[in-house]
């Protein structure tokens, strides 16, 4: 196996620990794959800069819910110390007082940087999972329903 | 200026001449920028799979809008033959028939690839703009007050 092989195992194992810890609510597991200056992208809000400001929002999703989450890996590009992971993830949340769990499913592409002792660790991470949109174009179809069962003659 | 600022260099380049051939409509020159295997993820539809694919998108678009884009590039992370743009898009599409022009906003973290001639390729293209879903949180909002406003004693 070539180093690429090498460091695309080690990638895929990464994955598999960072799901594992996230749905066992290991924070620190977590946190310990990501750099100190990761950043998180979504189509949803600013840029997430940084391992402190994600565990924060991390904990405050996980006081209200239990998080499960899968990827599908599709591909791995290395090449020397950085690295490209194409996946396909599932997240589920679940209310911790009993509410219905929200499913959510998209692709992400996750950076890679090996550090100095091999280990490779998360430092950017592009997530489009799919938004809300779904959800609120159905709201708006029932509420324009509702509109005109009120309106004239309604 | 080392190999890794030369890199840079040509990636920050390509980010400009493609921003300057999408709002030519050059479609040519924005084909020449991507690897034949590139891959485009949104968090709105499943992977757009191939230059080709790409490029049949691209005209549909086109044929009825004109396209004006830019990018902020925040930041060039580059390693042997793989480099990883992230930058902020602003895309205003503006119908050809005279229509309001949509203007999205968002973070895309795109993979560039070195060819054996030295040139850089986007082969994997992160895409988090905006999506609809602010508008439409939006219509729900007034919708949901329009219902209000025509409920008892309204």
């Amino acid at each position: 196996m070539g180093s690429n092989g090498r460091d695309e195992k080690a990638i895929q194992a990464l994955v598999t620990r960072w799901h594992r810890a996230m749905g066992a609510g290991d924070l620190a597991a977590v946190l310990s794959m990501i750099s100190e200056d990761a950043v998180f992208l979504t189509a949803e809000r600013p840029p997430l800069r940084g391992r402190a400001a994600f565990a924060q929002e991390l904990m405050a999703v996980t006081d209200s819910s239990t998080i499960q989450s899968s990827a599908e890996i599709e591909e791995i590009l290395v090449s020397g110390d950085l690295a490209c992971c194409w996946a396909t993830l599932t997240v589920t949340m679940a209310p911790r007082d009993g509410g219905t769990a929200s499913v959510r499913r998209g692709p992400v592409l996750s950076i890679f940087r090996k550090e100095d002792g091999g280990h490779w660790v998360l430092v950017r991470d592009a997530n489009m999972l799919a938004s809300d949109a779904a959800e609120l174009a159905l709201k708006v179809d029932n509420l324009e329903r509702e509109l005109m069962a009120d309106g004239p003659g309604g």
